[in-house]
């Protein structure tokens, strides 16, 4: 077991410009303040950080530089060289581009080169599908440290000049929901003080016959994009099924590493939204665990959650610690976990 | 060596409808014999598979109807059934939506769940990414069979309604050059009689300080996508670079496996058009080597070619028998390689 143990040296994040909160989202689309108490009391996401001005919708960013800032952070805290990766592996939903892969050009700039780069495409279990594919790469001959990364932006589906007032709730709920953002993580074959360990990460596909929860389409140049919807969300179905999928990640990860509820020290829930999130942590019986949670104040970021969690649990843990992270793709329905101990 | 080998099962390919030759594909659109000489003499391309009906323009495949095709194919082959899938693993640059990922709509068909998938975004060394990937997991405990699959549809990039006769001659070779198929196998950490190893499976970005030779962008809803093009292609930095990282392909494998180019039975060349390869295969210096090769019949079907190769090369392979394969990206500058061994 120890031999194949992988140890996570660092991690970095990226978020665009400054926290947009829904006073100022409402102000600019022209909502009034009972949308704002709407939005608090059922849908519970403060803030976002958004990739573009909000009011002259001039993009600032793109995943390649969340991607490169996250990157650079997590290679510095690491103390690593560019020139000591052996492998990039990057999750997103939302390429820049579909050829190259976001993931070539973030190590262009990084100036990592000469090595195997893998783009995953997946929704929120994309970083946990990283995470799990890092884990595979480390454990074979000649790959000793990679850099995994997550992220998306809603750029390319965030429409500056529509009328939100006219939306139904649930297109509306698009526009409070999402954020943008980039995470990283230097992962290693070997051990380091303090680093601690991913002793556990899975992905599972649990979609068969299921309809699709959220999708997401995109168009080419040759492509009648106004006759379909860029994005639909079965926002029922996610309520429905999304809590008891975060309970048997949970249950299962508990089992694999014959851990008790009682031992786990934090817990890293799915993040949806601030109130869903509460929802389904309130379903886990995990009072004991001190929760790791941001989706109020980033917004839905997509792939960048687990890394922004992961983030903020390095600094909190102390020896002995145990946490355990559960994400779950509504797409096609993927289960997601991870667990990390940090060893005395 | 011998306990991490993986071997080949089977292989399983998709074709959407039948053969569009350059005669039926001018008159579509209105280019005269000339044009046609113009396309046998420098692009070499005879015939191409296309998912939409060249008339009326309606689609009658996606990827996900190519992948379960091919996948279908690849699974009766190998005598195996769903249930005993460990992974699936998709390379493409052309999903048909960003979320639900392709591979979780193709294993949904084919009745393959509880498993972890994997799309990797990447444009020619997509199938040999997938190919890695594959073998890492094979190597890994717990996973004793995946299946991989690769493919690309051009369908959202060529516009039925354009007048191609007014298009300068660096657009009007996307008409000609592209077409879309799938291509799937089946690859087990158990050996089988007559099933060929997998020696030896790389790719490596080599793209560090160079511009993309080929850009694919994608647009969302929000985006004002007649203002920038779908597609670029450096073709004179393809013709100019592609021949030399191919060269260092074969060269690296050779070196890897300790093969002198004697001793290799078949090449299994990239494939950008009939010409190029051509002209690519002329330069490797692999005389003695039987070539493997599609792109004239098929056209350039992005990440399904190297498995369209391997389909013709299993036939072909008797006991003994070595074959190289050599993928290039020119998106970002990737070089792919793979080996293939029938052991007595």
């Amino acid at each position: 077991m120890s031999t194949s143990d992988i140890h996570i040296l660092s991690t970095g994040t990226a978020l665009p410009g400054s926290a947009i909160d829904n006073a100022a989202l409402g102000k600019r689309f022209g909502m009034d303040a009972l949308w704002e108490q709407w939005v608090d009391t059922f849908v519970g996401t403060k803030s976002r950080y958004l990739s573009f001005d909000l009011d002259s919708g001039e993009p600032f960013g793109r995943l390649a530089d969340l991607g490169e800032t996250a990157g650079r952070a997590a290679l510095s805290a690491a103390g690593v060289e560019p020139g000591d990766i052996d492998a990039v592996v990057l999750g997103t939903a939302t390429p820049d581009m579909l050829m190259p892969a976001t993931v070539n050009v973030i190590a262009d700039r990084l100036e990592i080169d000469a090595v195997p780069t893998y783009q995953l495409q997946s929704g929120c279990t994309g970083a946990v599908q990283a995470l799990a594919l890092a884990r595979h790469l480390l454990r074979d001959d000649g790959i000793r440290t990679v850099l995994v990364l997550a992220g998306d932006t809603c750029t390319k589906y965030f429409d500056m000049d529509a009328d939100y007032s006219e939306l139904p709730p649930a297109e509306l709920i698009n526009l409070v929901l999402f954020g943008d953002g980039a995470g990283a993580a230097v992962l290693s074959s070997e051990p380091r003080p303090g680093a601690p360990v991913l002793r556990e990460v899975f992905t599972r596909l649990v979609g068969g016959g299921l309809p699709p929860g959220h999708e997401l389409d995109w168009f080419g140049p040759a492509d009648k994009h106004e006759e379909r919807p860029g994005v639909t969300e079965d926002y029922k179905a996610v309520e429905h099924l999304v809590p008891g999928l975060a309970g048997e990640v949970l249950g299962e990860l508990l089992e694999r590493l014959e851990w008790s509820a009682g031992e786990v020290d934090f817990l890293l829930p799915p993040q949806l939204s601030g109130r869903m999130t509460e929802r389904i942590v309130a379903g886990l019986g995990m009072a004991e665990a001190e929760e790791v949670t941001c989706v109020a104040e980033v917004g839905n970021s997509g792939n960048a959650l687990p890394f922004l969690q992961l983030d903020r649990l390095l600094t909190r843990m102390a020896d002995g610690d145990r946490a355990v992270g559960v994400a779950i793709e509504s797409s096609k329905w993927i289960k997601g976990g991870f667990a990390v101990e940090r060893v005395a």
